[in-house]
């Protein structure tokens, strides 16, 4: 961090927003009219449009004595244009919306920025627009997410099919022990201030919480393979909880195996450490941002084309309830907050 | 207000979404995916997209001590739509996020919502999306507005030219004033809490502050008399600041005469009453929401058929300056802050 302090107040609202945006390069044809007017202008040119949005609310979704705020601005992009790649989409533009307290410098904002721009550069998305406005407690991010998807070749929740593989990208509950490393330090930092922190050889899992990345490559993957999965969500609460919402908007049960999870190595380790099962992780943390989807079983030899996708299950009936089997055979159902034999 | 209490934990944030979110008919043609996926989906059919964002928080944007809360919804959505409007748009869709503390009700969201979808109904669009989460402090709202225009139809800040009329719609300064009410029966309870407040005769700038309108029927009158605007937007901050930003941005001055601004009766008794001059109320009052624009003097003609239009001065070379032309006929320059003569 730098060690220069300007106020935001010496700017003025006006001279803040040019100050923050004055380096933009649109990067994309649809993007017609970006920052600087009362709205933006795209044009998906016969394409459709594609929005999500999500408020991150400090001391709710972040806690700023851990999480610097480059990283904060990179993972609050990441985290909505993760929503437009689990629609098969692919984001275009983003919205940005900012409510600062007095605390924060012209140089912490521009650290958030850094991170903002290097996402927009890494997923080729422009930065159209937003509102800047000051907040009497706690940082407040607002982002929208804007993409396109040929007609209708957007992908839902609502539409898996009986018998269809149910997938997952990536490593599961990575991110979930990260925060437990990251809230174990903070707790001996507030008890200890002396004590520096032991996050030693933890880098693959705190990593994963504080810049996760968006599954750009598998939504790309779908493209060129011609895969188009029945039913497609982003992995943010947890498998067990999206895979329940795909179950129930689809009328449909679900099995799922634990010898099938994808865990990560580091993520194993260090979930030992902290004496938890690292099958719960994978099932109940959040905040991993890969891509849970289901294709039809004809579809699986493209599939395993790709080394970083896992079958973990199929669809059923909906009579048949949503389950996992355990790597010893056992059945127990599957519950929002993971699995309750867990518990 | 509903004197039941139902606690917004005993839903669920699921349940909450389902329970706030289930009335929702979809208006629009080109709303093709609404709420309840990762994002929803827009096709505009050939026109281009325009999107608007803001961020609105207790405490900053509005009081929640004098605003009802069925109010402060209907207006979060219309700032938005006029910002639509102001590009020469229509709007078509809204995504909506909240950050709501414990001391919210079921019901008390009840009541916003009823506002949110007054509006929909009113402008005709969509709720597509948003985001629910809970709020340590404070109530946060960021709404996001899209809306539809025809391929290069959209009207800038930047292109006004020189010798185009400025004009604007409606009366200037009421809300203002209107704000200016609120603020003073708020000071009399809390310094004596069992005095009613004294709001007799200023239901109309009262009702300008808590329940504005977006300007759609002057967007669809320039279609209708195929009038198009040379740059536009909305007044937001007071019609100096705004004027300025044109002039900014189109590399352009312009003259405004005192005599030609739109006052409303209602407006210069209730100024009197705090011993205010109407004009710094019209030129620096905030949140009239009315549209701000300017036309080549050719369509002068066209203009007069709209009794809700007025001229109120002219674009000039840059290196003239800014200025405002009293009624005694002097000129003084123009402030962002309205006009130094009035400070």
């Amino acid at each position: 961090m730098s060690n220069e302090r300007t106020e935001i107040g010496s700017l003025g609202e006006f001279g803040l927003i040019e100050h923050l945006t004055k380096n933009i390069e649109i990067q994309n044809a649809s993007t017609i009219l970006g920052v600087g007017d009362d709205a933006a202008v795209i044009d998906h040119f016969g394409k459709q449009t594609v929005i999500s949005t999500d408020l991150l609310i400090e001391g709710v979704h972040f806690d700023l004595s851990y999480t610097p705020l480059k990283h904060l601005g990179y993972k609050s992009v990441v985290v909505n244009l993760s929503d437009i790649y689990a629609m098969n989409a692919i984001p275009t533009q983003i919205t940005l919306s900012l409510g600062i307290s007095n605390r924060f410098s012209v140089e912490s904002l521009d650290e958030f920025y850094e991170g903002v721009y290097a996402a927009c550069e890494k997923y080729d998305v422009d930065l159209i627009g937003g509102d800047t406005t000051s907040s009497q407690k706690g940082f407040i991010i607002s982002v929208t997410a804007i993409g396109e998807v040929a007609p209708d070749k957007f992908v839902k929740r609502s539409t898996a099919q009986k018998g269809d593989l149910l997938c997952v990208s990536g490593f599961l509950g990575s991110a979930y022990v990260g925060l437990l490393f990251l809230e174990r330090e903070k707790k001996i930092f507030m008890e200890s201030p002396g004590v520096q922190p032991d996050l030693e050889g933890e880098t693959f899992v705190i990593g994963k919480l504080l810049k996760p990345e968006a599954r750009k490559d598998v939504v790309e993957f779908f493209a060129k393979q011609e895969v188009m999965p029945t039913a497609m969500m982003d992995i943010s609460d947890g498998l067990s909880s999206e895979a329940l919402h795909i179950c129930k908007q689809s009328n449909l049960g679900c099995v799922i195996y634990e010898e099938k999870l994808p865990v990560a190595d580091e993520m194993k380790k260090a979930a030992y450490k902290f004496e938890i099962d690292p099958t719960a992780c994978a099932l109940s943390g959040g905040e991993d941002y890969e891509l849970l989807f289901t294709i039809p079983q004809s579809e699986y030899d493209k599939l395993v084309l790709n080394e970083d996708i896992s079958v973990v299950g199929y669809m059923t009936e909906p009579e048949a309830g949503s389950h996992i089997i355990t790597k010893g055979g056992s059945k127990y159902p599957l519950t929002a907050q993971g699995w309750n034999h867990l518990k």
